[in-house]
């Protein structure tokens, strides 16, 4: 009933206001779906959160690839975010996810209420029934900022969930029965694999309280996960299942049952259920907490921001923390369906990086001691290689604060890291080394440039510097003797040359304002050894050995096995973002770049060379330009240097279209940890940080009629859109703060001042 | 050439001055034979350590029984301590080692120094060349308190151990090599197996630094002790192997090789080798501390507690601390053996428990948590069914606030359990449920009844009925609801039973102490349960059923499979050391009882029941009765409730000659911690707690020709055995300053009182 109404008053706000429909309306929550991206490549979870909280409460659809027969039917990192939309079947809801990664991890504490004969089994999509997962529909499944909810058909429970930052709270409907259980499975995890979980523990202090912890060997080398649960209703009875039954019987443990109604767990790998006896429509309430560091600090999290039961108050809390986020912006639209992207795409652009401490300041670093964060926020799970291009500059946009706390974040992880490096891709105390570049050094350098880290620069120099000279570290030693990484030493040789390139540029930025002229010498010189693999005679970026041969057999297509990471050289070839002028002169200068970006979007890549692209749709594709993956982010831009900028403008709009829409479908390619989202933010309000380090904005062209974006100083960042129209996707003229604009850049310092940009929108582009 | 002169100057020593050899001379550590008990089943180390120290630094000869062809050799249990001093081979020096029990866990942290080839793998005893492991000779051994040295003549290495309380020392002193090398074993471990190691880290901070910590699932369930270790000279190279390939290649930690100095290393297993060069002669050495907590607190530990480099200062100061415990004892005995045997006896029994805090007062309980031991030492390895007997009441006597900090801690880990209950047998913050009983409740009463634990005497009240009604555990339910534990519900149930009515009346003395009387009478109902289990037709303690029914089929002989453990029902029948007249009825009076004692010391045990008794040697053993195994310390002292006490005299002296001497296999069974050890300290002395819980102490027949303790209030307890000589075993008189005593008992009251015990020694028994 609940459910008709809330759809019957959503067409009657469509149908009632039709003229309006693109302003926002309060709530903004209303705009968010986070089903969007859950689809194929997007790889986001739909389930409840609050503004980049620890806990991510969301239904797993499955955890590893659906096999049928013993063959996996799909991509091996298809459930990232536990997740796939078109998946008939929930295994239960799991406290920990990743929003929009290309690889896994996490999903911890999965809970599943059941009814009927205890299953421990989660079954098998094809035949649920042999397990306690559920069938459901998405006719009775609501999901939105903080709050999602399904019917689990199979055992006739509404499942609801909620939560605070480090707090999942669950609210589960039963029918009337003797057997209704709450399955708690800590063996269950993405991307599960024999030996993944190294060892668990649980302890039940009571009938309604229990704690524990699971250290796994995963992505993150040595993650541990503690925990704290309470119920609202005493359990009548509970059991465990040991999966490796050598240690159940192990030394004198074996004196004991360890699985009736047992309180002192300790194995490999450990199921639990919680029994109850339940009346019709009778409601059972569960939090989960959790905590890097111990138990008690788990159970502390819970007391400190959920002692109560309020459900509906926990919901309503996280609602208001994400309508203050939401409403920094103000904008005005083309139609509904944009202002769904444009807040859907603030919601998945304020997810990650999560925090990554207790309410009393503590976390587990890298060193494996337990720190304390003075003065700042601590976060975890930074996939730079994505966020650095547009997420961490957006943050030093509408939200500096947290961008600093970010840094500060990462300078601890440096502090404690017996390697001396900065982060490449870190999660829960660990460095997974995912990706190719130093790319934090891009996020310390723009942090500082742009003013929103204020802690020691020279400190974070030292550490940006350690960081490029890891000589250990995918051929850095090579490309510091060389000038480029060689063939032969490390198999994605080219990204890493262009990326150590882009950010040694970023390094010599900073050591420049510092005045530290002689790392700024040497890094400058390090910003031009993208140089060296360009190879003038076919005229791409080309692997190159040791010996200094360029690499004979080569495809300029193909992305895998030709020294690139997620993208061919025809994509590649363009990442020199911080000398675009030195790479259109090797391209031929203004008419040559303008050829090779017309070619790119408009040439036809046949199939076999998209099987190997990853973490994309093949509609994450224009022509050759994968917008699904990160290191093209930049390249629409880049007609800005040529003589025909309209054709920016042009492909930004037909980017926009084709890889955002509302569906569950609705990313082209996996969101990357807000990545995706902050691009197209920055691309809807019409300009984008081709180069971050570099203090400019690129101009394109806005999607939005009008905006205010309420930056954290105080001032206002008014964007307007004149003449603005689905055709009208040219700009034939830019002011800012009435003065015209001359070339095609506006700078960060400019912009934090608050003002108006206002752009005249055109059907016909501006050839000049 | 050292050794030489110190066995001459040893031998001078004897010849010079034969007849005061037999009082003691300083330094009293000279007495000291670390080495006695390293043969056979004693199973005590001759390593370094200082008293109660949380490391034991000692040699392993091996770590699992040796196995030729692969069929193991020996009794599973061989190398409880790492090492048989029968073995040819030293396999390394680790840093953890139980003394004296027959179960096995810890060797952690093994160090070989080698020098030439590099080799990871220990190699076989049989074929040392295979391996990093040495051949070595008594010859070239010298063991004395916290100091340990051999010659390893495969390498050419003389190897020097010391320690600190948290902080092994080693001295390597190596030939000329440009391939010396110290390998470190993360693998190592005693009583190991595949899946033992769960976890461990290593981080190499700089060239001479490392710390890191290991995680076993072992007789222990969830251990972790963390570690830093530092060398005096900087290391120019170091590897490691990664014994489980998957792990070491598993993620993108691949990007590294992390055998060749990587810095950052965790898997299951790893092995390491730091690598030198070494001149002729060259000294190098190394400091490993260790911590229950945390690598920052190991690293700490070092600090304070070694901050230097001066070896031999740490072995002075080692020692110092072993004189001070030494010289509360100034004995007159017969000969320089019996010296030997007490002084040593001493030394084991200040081994164990061991110091579990950092220098910080840190720990990690049962609950896994970090606590702080405030106003308390923190103490681990409780193997209380041994020690309950005479090692705690012997602390109660000489060393009462050891022995709260001891009962302080058994609180803590009641505190933090969540089973509620007071350690069975605890080590490094974990059960392990080892034997029957719940004999901390002994150790508790005793201590409080004596005055020794002050602490909250009423909590200690209610943490002892916890305990004793932990229904799931060993047939406790079964015990409360029958009065037995049946033989169907527990395998050891007549040994249970026997021991929980012990518990059960020392409950009921404390309870009454407090004004407890509901406690006090329904404990006291409790401890009169052995009664269910005699069985009066064949006059022994003997299964019964959950329907009351005696088992049929019975071998009184027999230790396994007849509901006792180590120990048949000719020993366990007499456990009613509470009750003793009354067990006295049950066995037909004084004659019965008199009678059944001398059969039990005088019967032939034939071989194949030897077979099956656990943790002794064939010597453990007088006639029937087992002195090696624990049950049966008490029943020596019995004769003197018939009408010979003599034969209590006899008995006591022939057990002290027949089960201790100087030799490496002096000691006739496992040490248990401390307790065959403290059971001869007490006896020498001339009395013993039969009952600990009584505050009586029975009288039997010193060995010392004198003897002076100088107790913790001051006060000085002197003993004078008139007239004592090797045949002179029996009393014939007895006077506690200067008054006879009635009767054979005297009360520990009076004892801590001060003052003078006085035998009057006779070559003829007083039959009266």
């Amino acid at each position: 009933m609940k459910n008709i109404k809330r759809y019957l008053s959503a067409l009657l706000m469509t149908a009632l206001l039709p003229g309006i429909s693109s302003a926002q309306q309060s709530p903004l929550t209303q705009y968010v779906k986070p089903l969007i991206g859950t689809a194929k490549m997007g790889h986001t979870f739909p389930g409840a959160t609050v503004p980049f909280g620890a806990v991510q409460l969301s239904p797993d659809t499955d955890t590893i690839p659906y096999a049928v027969n013993g063959k996996y039917t799909g991509d091996v990192y298809k459930y990232c975010a536990g997740y796939q939309y078109d998946d008939p079947t929930i295994v239960g809801f799991s406290h920990t996810h990743f929003s929009g990664t290309g690889h896994s991890d996490l999903g911890d504490i999965l809970v599943m209420p059941t009814q009927g004969e205890l299953q421990l089994n989660p079954g098998t999509a094809d035949h649920p029934e042999t397990g306690y997962r559920s069938l459901y529909s998405h006719d009775n499944e609501i999901a939105e900022p903080n709050y999602y909810s399904v019917q689990l058909d199979d055992h006739q429970i509404k499942a609801e969930l909620t939560t605070t930052t480090r707090v999942g709270m669950h609210r589960y409907t039963y029918p009337a029965s003797d057997q209704s259980h709450l399955v708690l499975d800590l063996n269950a995890g993405i991307y599960n694999y024999d030996g993944k979980n190294v060892w668990t523990v649980v302890r039940v202090l009571n009938d309604s309280t229990l704690t524990g912890y699971r250290q796994t060997n995963g992505w993150a080398r040595t993650r541990v996960v503690y925990f704290a649960i309470k119920t609202s209703k005493p359990f009548k009875n509970y059991g465990a299942e040991y999966l490796d039954k050598n240690v159940q019987y192990r030394g004198f443990w074996r004196k004991f049952d360890q699985t009736d109604n047992f309180p002192d767990l300790a194995a490999h790998n450990i199921r639990m259920h919680l029994d109850f006896d339940t009346e019709e429509g009778e409601q059972i309430m569960m939090k989960v907490a959790i905590s890097p560091v111990s138990m008690s600090n788990a159970l502390e999290n819970m007391e400190i921001e959920a002692p109560h039961w309020d459900f509906d108050a926990v919901v309503a809390q996280g609602k208001k923390a994400w309508e203050n986020e939401l409403s920094r912006y103000t904008v005005d639209m083309l139609n509904k369906e944009d202002l769904i992207n444009f807040y859907t795409s603030v919601y998945h652009a304020n997810l990650m990086p999560t925090v990554y401490m207790d309410v009393n300041g503590q976390y587990k670093g890298i060193d494996y001691e337990v720190h304390e964060a003075e003065g700042f926020v601590n976060y975890t799970s930074f996939s730079l290689w994505d966020t650095f291009r547009a997420f961490h500059p957006w943050l030093n946009l509408v939200d500096p604060k947290r961008n600093s706390d970010m840094v500060s974040s990462m300078m601890a992880h440096h502090d404690q890291s017996v390697l001396n490096m900065l982060p490449i891709w870190s999660h829960y105390g660990n460095e997974n080394w995912c990706m190719s570049g130093y790319h934090s050094v891009s996020v310390v350098v723009d942090a500082i440039l742009k003013g929103s880290y204020k802690g020691d620069a020279e400190a974070a120099l030292e550490a940006c510097v350690q960081t490029a000279n890891a000589r250990r570290y995918e051929g850095i030693g090579e490309y510091i003797d060389l000038g480029y990484v060689p063939d032969d030493v490390n198999s994605t040789s080219v990204s890493n040359t262009l990326e150590y390139a882009y950010d040694d540029w970023c390094i010599a930025q900073l050591a420049k304002k510092l005045g530290k002229e002689d790392i700024a010498a040497e890094f400058t010189k390090r910003a031009g050894n993208w140089k060296n693999l360009f190879d003038p005679s076919i005229g791409f970026m080309r692997p190159k050995d040791s010996e200094g041969n360029f690499r004979e057999e080569f495809d300029v297509l193909e992305t895998h096995g030709q020294g690139f990471i997620e993208g061919n050289t025809w994509n590649y070839s363009l990442y020199v973002p911080h000398q675009p002028e030195q790479l259109m002169e090797a391209l031929g200068g203004q008419s040559g770049l303008e050829t090779y970006l017309d070619s790119l979007f408009t040439m036809h890549l046949p199939d076999k060379y998209f099987a190997n692209t990853e973490d994309i749709t093949r509609e994450g594709i224009i022509g050759n330009y994968v917008h699904g993956n990160e290191p093209s982010h930049h390249v629409a831009y880049l007609y800005n240097l040529t003589t025909s900028p309209w054709k920016t403008q042009e492909r930004l709009r037909e980017i926009i279209r084709h890889q955002y829409n509302n569906g569950p479908a609705g990313l082209g390619g996996n969101d990357d940890c807000g990545q995706m989202s902050a691009w197209y933010l920055f691309t809807s309000l019409g300009f984008y940080p081709v180069a971050p380090g570099d203090t400019d904005y690129w101009l394109g062209s806005p999607l939005v009629k009008s905006a205010e974006v309420q930056l954290q100083n105080g001032k206002t960042l008014k964007i307007k859109a004149l003449n603005q129209s689905e055709k009208n996707v040219y700009v034939s003229r830019v002011r800012w703060n009435g003065q015209d604009i001359e070339g095609f850049k506006i700078s960060h310092d400019d912009i934090i001042q608050g003002g108006e940009l206002e752009f005249v929108m055109s059907s016909k582009p501006k050839t000049k």
